[in-house]
């Protein structure tokens, strides 16, 4: 059951989530990628909408929009909040966006009620939360959290244009990036859309983020021999595509074994499978496949590895096929969310009578980095069908809003409980 | 051991099939498709060498090349001897070259010998045994067969050619298709290369070729969700590739099976699988697998689809996915081979000391049109590591000779066995 009655504008908030999606590509809706034109556009729009709300407006060097409202005790550090407004290809009108918007709402609502806390407010649009055209994500959160350093500067996009310009072209300065690290901030809440269908089915208003997990991506390369599917009988073959299959099944049943014990999330996807030669008349020589584990507790990965990497070579040796080395193409920590942030926000969505439960994120966020410099937490609002990163993605007007209100409510209670820790 | 002391000239058999391997499209060795200049100009060498042997040249009104040696009584009918000289692209060298080759070295050796037979014999290249970029394959045996129907004629190559003008051009007459199929055919042989690796892994000489395989294509899609890889938990996914993966650990499963009970020949392969959308970090939404199977008993098909559509149903709903029936993509029927064509290759083999074996053949071949209106028969040389349809393709030259004299000795046993069986 949303509340109706919530200390702050539902449709205002919704208006600049429908204005800012109005902002898209046509041709592919909804598309408005880091660094291109319509992604300044984006901007230009939150930057006036930051200023009407009494905001002051700058972009830091790391690329950050970043709106202030001034605290009645400045040394108490910046209570941060925001998301991103950049967009994956054909993404939807949420991801990031509805983050950005509740931040904004939230200091709108603060300042209509003319309640003015100790803290400093910072409304953060962070830079490049998706994936960029230069193969690196949560651009801006790195860069505020000092975790953006130079070999990523010179990543270079299609067009072999250095991130180090790209950065510069949006008004951030690559040759002052220290600056943007900061050591004043406080705390930081971010609202984003579940991307997941656990508050939905469940019929839950918030997800107050435990957690923000780690992912380590892995790839097992089988290579048997490509043969004739007529004239090869069936033991004489070295078919690649019988072991990476058991080995999607391995994988699957390994995943929801450590899912279930309890100890933490624990996911593993095989989204990527390629067979090689792929024809309907070919054994298959090669296959490639790709592993997603995210898990909160770095211990049921090392499990998971284990168990996949014994049960894929008994695979390849019953198929008579070669596996190569499991290779480890990327691979991050699990984020814990902050415990008197965390205890904010339960209590907020409780005070306002909406339905909330603990739940670990799946998906990485700006979050993540700003923990490496602050008290963190995040919320969850739900989304439809748990569908994200497609044009159908989908929040309620009321889920939104209810959202942005614990937000708005968590804030003002960390500027009362926050008020020992005195930042240098 | 290959019989070194062979009643024909090996090295000319090898002269001719790497003399045609030269005609190939520079590019990308070797290619010689069906209806191009290329293959033009494989078919006016090999007129020539056919004129050069004494052999009277035409093309049917089906598009076949064929050279005729009379007989001594023409009304006992014609053995026909031949194969193919279109390839795959960047096919091989010996690909149903060697089965031409090889037929017109057998007349050779007949006149050097001055051995006039009763049955007039005739060498066929066969157009476009390869699947041709018209989607149809056999079709100058299916014309010999009248097996080459109206709405084949309609079909199109990419550019909008119909087959029917393509047949024109390259010296067919397309309306006189019905003059291409033959009434006049006591007996086929057909010579070619294994495309497995049994008789090389018996070091054996010579296959018999017991049946032809008929081959079904089956499709199987699967429909779940396209969920994020993060932040679906295990119990809530609809993982395509799931149900897909252990399906094809089923296919494996059910063929060894089938194939293991000795009762004929099958094989079973899922040589395209399919992931949508196929990103490391989304759960794959929807799955494709294409199988193939071949068998010389059509029970065993029978037996094979009601396990697979069994097991994949099971599959799909553990894995929550819908599986839309099973789709015959094409089906064609299992062919024996005629019992006496059959024994004469096998007393021609232990004849000339030859080893040799009974073996199914998993792949299709002009062969099986001409068994619709013939005995017909056929026998596999061995080639290295089973390896066709690609440039590595090899055979040896004395295990080709030793084919081609096979073939000889056989025709000259048919030549007898079959005179008191006048045709119309």
């Amino acid at each position: 059951m949303v509340a109706t009655n919530l200390p702050l504008d539902a449709s205002r908030l919704w208006a600049d989530v429908m204005a800012l999606a109005e902002i898209t590509d046509p041709e592919r809706p909804y598309t408005r990628r880091s660094f291109t034109p319509l992604f300044l556009e984006g901007r230009a729009f939150l930057a006036r909408r930051f200023a009407e709300a009494g905001l002051a407006v700058r972009i830091d060097t790391a690329g950050n929009l970043i709106g202030r409202l001034d605290g009645a005790n400045p040394p108490l550090g910046v209570i941060a909040i925001g998301s991103h407004s950049d967009t994956v290809p054909s993404g939807g009108r949420f991801d990031g966006i509805a983050g950005v918007a509740a931040a904004l709402e939230v200091v709108r609502a603060l300042r209509e009620k003319r309640e003015r806390l100790c803290h400093p407010i910072e409304v953060v649009d962070f830079l490049a939360e998706e994936p960029s055209e230069y193969g690196l994500s949560c651009i801006g959160s790195r860069g505020m959290a000092g975790a953006l350093d130079a070999a990523m500067l010179n990543l270079t996009d299609p067009s072999g244009k250095t991130l180090r310009d790209a950065l510069r072209d949006i008004g951030g300065d690559p040759d002052r990036l220290p600056e943007a690290q900061r050591s004043d901030v406080t705390a930081f809440l971010e609202l984003h859309i579940e991307q997941g269908i656990v508050l939905e089915s469940q019929s839950l208003d918030i997800g107050i983020v435990t957690a923000i997990v780690g992912i380590r991506r892995i790839e097992i390369v089988f290579e048997g021999a490509a043969d004739h599917a007529g004239t090869t009988p069936m033991p004489l073959r070295q078919d690649a595509l019988v072991a990476a299959a058991k080995t999607v099944a391995s994988v699957r049943r390994i995943a929801v074994q450590l899912a279930g014990e309890g100890k933490g999330y624990f996911v593993a996807t095989v989204g990527i499978l390629t067979v090689e030669p792929g024809a309907a008349n070919v054994v298959p020589g090669r296959c490639r496949l790709v592993i997603d584990a995210r898990t909160t507790d770095p211990a049921l990965t090392a499990r998971f590895v284990d168990a996949v990497e014994r049960e894929s070579a008994a695979h390849a040796a019953m198929a008579r096929v070669k596996r190569a080395p499991l290779a480890t193409l990327s691979e991050g920590k699990p984020v814990g969310c902050d415990p008197t942030v965390r205890a904010a926000l339960r209590q907020a969505a409780q005070a306002l009578s909406l339905s909330e439960t603990d739940l670990a994120s799946g998906a990485g966020h700006d979050a993540a980095f700003m923990s490496r410099i602050c008290k963190s937490g995040m919320i969850f609002v739900p989304c439809r069908g748990g569908k994200s990163h497609v044009p159908e993605e989908w929040s309620d007007r009321e889920q939104i809003a209810a959202g942005a209100a614990v937000v708005l409510q968590a804030v003002k209670a960390l500027d009362r409980t926050l008020q020992s820790r005195v930042k240098g």
